[in-house]
């Protein structure tokens, strides 16, 4: 059974919102992910967002770009948390999603990471599920370990072979 | 029977909201007002939205600020204009609310207008039901003329006083 | 006998124009497309905003990129709806153009759409011309309906192949 | 035992942090509150963040202004979920702390929150704890009606004596 | 005969234009001032800027705020250098001003001044003027040592008085 | 003996200011183009303002990128018009060179044209030295007529063709 | 003899630039302090700028608003470190400024602190002069000192009085 | 010896980084380089800033992009001189970097250079050592001739070829 509903507006957002698919995949987190647009199917999204806490979602990760509402709009409906990703688009760089997501009036929270951050979306679902889930906890701490491991390894190699080489490498 | 219906997010729209009012009766234009929160209500909403064509509505006017969800929402639903004004709050000076409400995805447009642009709201729905409606455009074509007697009569006082003196007038 | 006035600054926005074009096209609305700049040849712009009311124009579609005075210029002079289209350029990312069409004053509303917002201008123009015409109203739900299905076999698509599958078929 | 930490990083946040402090009263949640600057005293920070765990915290609100570092920081460390709160101060409206809170890089989320947004990041914070937690969940689901009620009480006055008087009334 | 126009677009910017009709005074510059709006009255600005040569005006100082579109559309028929300035309103800061007037196409320049720059516009008229009025240009030189003598006076009293008295006279 | 001078901060702007020197040949109006930084050779550029009204210039063109200082210094010590063109570089669009070029204190304007508007900036002086040269005005007024005419050409050849043609042939 | 030069383009600036004096007397620095304005009096500015190694300043200090290139110019001259301070106006909030300092081109660095930084500018400054001053440098420890008790101080008052009664002290 | 640590936070920071560690070698400035993320490996980087003092470090150099905390972090706890370097990303052009960077609070600077400015940080570091290094002070002189040089060379041949040619070549 699903704890963690991925929802997107559109397909455009699919490669981002892949990274938080493949991330929870990694915690061993079970998901749902599905397209619904908010303003092109409000009544599918409306249905969505009463259903999500009957199929025992925990935590519905949404990502939208310009105008981005899904975020709020599932905020709105569903209790528990709603993270919220902003999308960059053609233009503006993804600052009308941040400021249409983060930007929620008194009462209805959105959980907002980075733009176009779909890795770190999942890794806070983690880290919501985790606080009452001590086999998760641990698994997001040996990621952190696992993390901490990568940069040494590549100042390591910076101090090995220094940057000049570093670069030609990249 | 109302031809405009206007609904803000919240009554700390009221001031700009009561300009689109005012306008609209200046016009002889019919129309319904209401408070109506997409966020803390959105089922209150979604009757609203869904009713709004039965009722005879011809065109919406939402005004929200902050992640202002309630013009797009609108725009989701229903089927003929939604003008959507975009409020300044305590920060950011009505760009979350102007990028939240004019950057919406193909498919789905708001007309909107200038931030805190109440009156010019309401000019637009007139617009609009003028596309049918003779007499009211004559009303437009009366109120252009209004506003440009009003500049000539400032031109004139400034001509008759000097600058320095219409300044300490002001 | 041409509804919509179509009217871009530069063929430069050609692109962005022609989708509002084929939009209309696809809702049977005639519509009239022409390239005049209200800054290089002010007394053609003149003219032609003049006479739009007299071709039996309902609506004007207007597009400018850049310090975009052609969309705010059309609705000093024609009493019915102007649509503004605020293009994206080379610098600022339509930011330029968004605040040089949106902010208009007291009296003379733009209704502004998405920064190369071509389609929804059209979609706009279209709910418009729908206060006074059932038959596209009734056209205007049938889109709504076609998006609707659109999002839909996408959602099936994803939950058919996954989105590791769906990323490499994009 | 407290669940929830409410550290910011200068008194001068003291009421916005007040407000996540009164929500959190509202529903019933222990907290623990402070003062602590990550740039003024870096090693009281760490010992903070890390002992967080220990002292039973599943949440930490963070709050901060300009180069607003604690709540990133405290993600760095703790292994659950950190609330960022971006302070406004006397330049920039708080797009320098927001912008230093929520585009956190791959790995370390904070869940970030609107400007000042008090109030939500405690709601947040509410909404983490609930999704294992049904008493709290059904409070929370209380408030939302309880936001819906006082929204249409306003709507009713509104209907009742009309914007004008609404407006004298404000 | 008057060698400069000053126009704005609303008596609402009228401190800001006095300023540069101070500064042409002190330069003994004659100058016409009136108000006149693109937008409310095209008719009536059409018709100022195409006599503005026959006027014998060699400069116009045109000022506007919001979507300012009365320099640029100055600038598109008078033949001679247009000085604009954005002025800051309610919201924005003057940004939407200063997009509008100095982004404009190539082919037809304003000569864009800093938000609210009344008086210099007026400088910049008056350098303008004096590439063909050595008498000008001496006053203008002139006008800098002044600036020159005014500074090195607050230096001489700093030095005087040390800053914690300068402050407290301020 | 030339009346503009043309001046860069580097040799990466050449490509804007190249425009500028083509048009004003297109008006056949002596120049003369370098490059000086103000930044790398202070003394250099020093030498350079101070002898610009010696060798005949009415009139100095400067661009500059970042924190694009040469307009703003050199209207500090030349006395007649300083334009001033921001360059847009690898990061912040212009934006930082806008503001570093329009936002000059009260007594020094600099008159500030498009974000790399090169072709602009000559017209502006070809304007400013058409205030006391009756044939370069002639010629800024044939330049306008052939602006009208290519933008007429193009409305001929979207008429004749079609959108959907034209797009194909750009 | 001053180790460190404070100059500010106007003062307007005062206010800030006081701060920094004032911290650069608790650590003991001596300083000298003026107002010279790049733009009203590029001559005294130069000699300021070429002066003030002979004058054995180490360190220059340079606060300036709107279009700031006091800093710059200084950087450009002064071989030794230049600390510039953005000055927030009328409007921008100082993003003008910030970009006029920060912005600087390769070969020409500018340490650039926050907004109105003073007292920032003036740390710098003794931090740069401690790294050959044992005994400057353990008079910024024990500030860091100072600076951690005070925080501390705050977090012991908050945890006696809780927030309610600390917000009813400020 | 190294006398400046430089430090980034990833190593797509590299390419910018290098260009620092370029500069001091071009000045024969002794430099230790490597990769500390503040966030993933939190003590590593504490144990970093603590013992950059004993290493006997007078200069850190610190690049990070989007929230960027390492070089602020580094200012609260290294007690001599940090820069910082803005990085630019995948969106907002290194803006969200700059803020996080500059916008540091009353306390604790970082020396901020351009978004990007690898080669200024550098310079910068340079200059704070020549502060009591006669030496360098004479290397940094050599190296400001040798970039006016640079730009002569430059103008020569703009002179020279003619800026058609120019271009060309470029």
């Amino acid at each position: 059974m699903p704890k963690v509903g991925i929802v997107m507006g559109s397909d455009s957002d699919m490669k981002v919102m892949g990274k938080a698919a493949d991330m929870l995949e990694k915690f061993g987190i079970d998901y749902e992910m599905t397209i619904i647009s908010a303003h092109r199917e409000p009544d599918v999204f409306y249905e969505y967002a009463k259903s999500a806490e009957a199929k025992d979602f925990k935590v519905i990760i949404a990502g939208a770009g310009m105008a981005a509402h899904l975020p709020g709009m599932c905020a709105a409906i569903f209790p528990m948390p709603v993270i919220g990703i902003p999308m960059s688009g053609k233009n503006l760089e993804g600052v009308d999603a941040l400021y249409s997501i983060v930007q929620m009036p008194p009462g209805i929270p959105v959980a907002t990471v980075a733009i176009d951050g779909g890795a770190n979306a999942a890794i806070l679902a983690a880290k919501i599920l985790a606080t009452s889930d001590p086999e998760l906890l641990q698994k997001l701490k040996d990621y952190t370990a696992e993390m901490k491991e990568t940069v040494q390894k590549k100042a390591e190699k910076l101090e090995k072979i220094g940057h000049k080489e570093y670069i030609k490498q990249m």
